[in-house]
């Protein structure tokens, strides 16, 4: 059992992070700090939640593991901002969808203490935010990548990897870079199409949209999620979201030649790649709940 | 009540108008004719098919409305089969998702009869397929698009949207170009895009795709469907499917340079109108069952 948890900033991620710890008794107590004071109060009043601080400098006192759950450009700033406070041998960690900058700041604010940083992204987003929608289940079957530098101690990964794994999640390691350019082809790029895409229909006929169907829908919905939290998400991963739009523009241009040229054997092989790709996607979180993080 | 419909090629669509028709006794006789000799066996064991005929041509006699219910490809070419053994008045049309090409060559197919084309696209097809997974609810609350030439006789077009109308369809009735042009920007457009990103996906480490969540499962779906069938529409559809791409491209390749240049009010911008338009897309459809056509 941990002695202490601090999250930082719990909205649905970390709201349900305190719920899941509370349920599997993981953690012996869990104090949260909120900007907002209403939220503080509301999580005051709930039983997984043994202490709401006032600033998240008193937040970490006493913490084992610090939880960082504010959007993406929040936490290299919030981990500045409790440096000084954190315990000797505390480990932070954060739920960012993007890795590459927070873990390479981070370690480096970290370095003139006794505390260690280690970036996490634990897979369990939903369209619904928010603590009134936390769910003790939320993290249960789902992905987590923990992406730690070289020179990050082997004991502090260790104990983050079991962090996660203990709530239930299939948890993997590897660096950084490597997680980002993941996310900017299987997330982020499909985010972006989504928004490109329903920006353009957009610029049409009001009425068009009346004559689609569920495949349009499907196709846009994640176009709903919140354009300041997308922006902030494109903001840390640019370079690798460029990259992967580079690949799908190749593919794009090369079937817009195909369909020119009246070439149908490459259409075909294309649609024929895409329904192989599509087919092999395991359903594992196709529980009609949530969704990827952010 | 119609005297007979005849439903030539019943899979999916054809098998569910067909229970349709009887369940809202809409028709005294149903007659169908399949390609092949179990699915007219298997069609004359239910109890919303009165003849199963062993031709297109013997299928056609008496019928008041013909349906085709073929591939796209295959419509036009089933009606110039069928042509010399209409009777007189009688009305075909069809169940394709592309309209232009096919209204045009089958009107001109039928001039030298006493027999009218009209075109129809029903937007209510499945990512299930056959007569197995028909259903006689299938139609309802659902688009059609009816899309007569200038020169179609008029009691014929009222008589097709009357026969969509009454299996409580919502029926809009338009010309075939416009149809096209519309369904390439709302559905072929968003199927080009989940096959693409698909494809291109597929080109990646096999391992990625377990880091992905429901987002990128949602904007590829569409991409699981046949790619016989869609290389088809593809065809049929060909230019519209092109200037769609075309305005696709422009609006991608303007967030591209805005990402490259760091342009994030451009890129919060797109954000914000793609997720206007996609709140604003009716979920008029969004039963959890069918999808559009094909």
């Amino acid at each position: 059992m941990i002695s202490q948890v601090t999250i930082i900033a719990p909205g649905l991620l970390g709201a349900s992070l305190g719920k899941a710890l509370h349920a599997n008794q993981l953690a012996e107590r869990i104090t949260i700090w909120a900007r907002r004071a209403e939220t503080r109060l509301d999580a005051a009043d709930q039983d997984w939640c043994h202490n709401a601080a006032e600033t998240p400098e008193c937040a970490v006192a006493g913490a084992r593991i610090v939880v960082i759950c504010t959007p993406v450009e929040a936490i290299a700033p919030m981990v500045a901002r409790i440096a000084a406070h954190l315990p000797d041998d505390a480990i932070v960690t954060d739920v960012g969808s993007t890795k590459s900058l927070i873990a390479r700041v981070c370690t480096q604010t970290l370095q003139a203490t006794a505390a260690t940083f280690v970036g996490s992204h634990p897979m369990a987003g939903s369209e619904k935010t928010g603590m009134r929608n936390a769910d003790a289940d939320l993290f249960r079957g789902k992905p987590c990548l923990v992406t730690p530098l070289p020179e990050t101690s082997e004991p502090a990964v260790r104990a983050v990897v079991a962090f996660w794994r203990n709530l239930g999640m299939e948890v993997a390691s590897l660096n950084p870079e490597k997680h980002d350019e993941i996310v900017a082809h299987v997330s982020h790029l499909p985010h972006v199409l989504a928004s490109v895409l329903s920006a353009q229909l957009g610029t049409r006929d009001a009425s068009w949209r009346h004559f689609s169907g569920n495949g349009l829908a499907d196709t846009t919905r994640i176009a709903a999620g919140s354009p300041a939290l997308w922006k902030s998400i494109l903001e840390q991963n640019r370079e690798e979201v460029l990259r992967a739009l580079d690949g799908f523009d190749t593919e794009l241009q090369s079937l817009r030649s195909a369909l020119a040229n009246e070439d149908w054997f490459t259409v075909l092989n294309l649609l024929e790649r895409g329904k192989a790709f599509r087919d092999k996607l395991t359903p594992v979180r196709r529980d009609g709940g949530p969704e990827h993080t952010p």
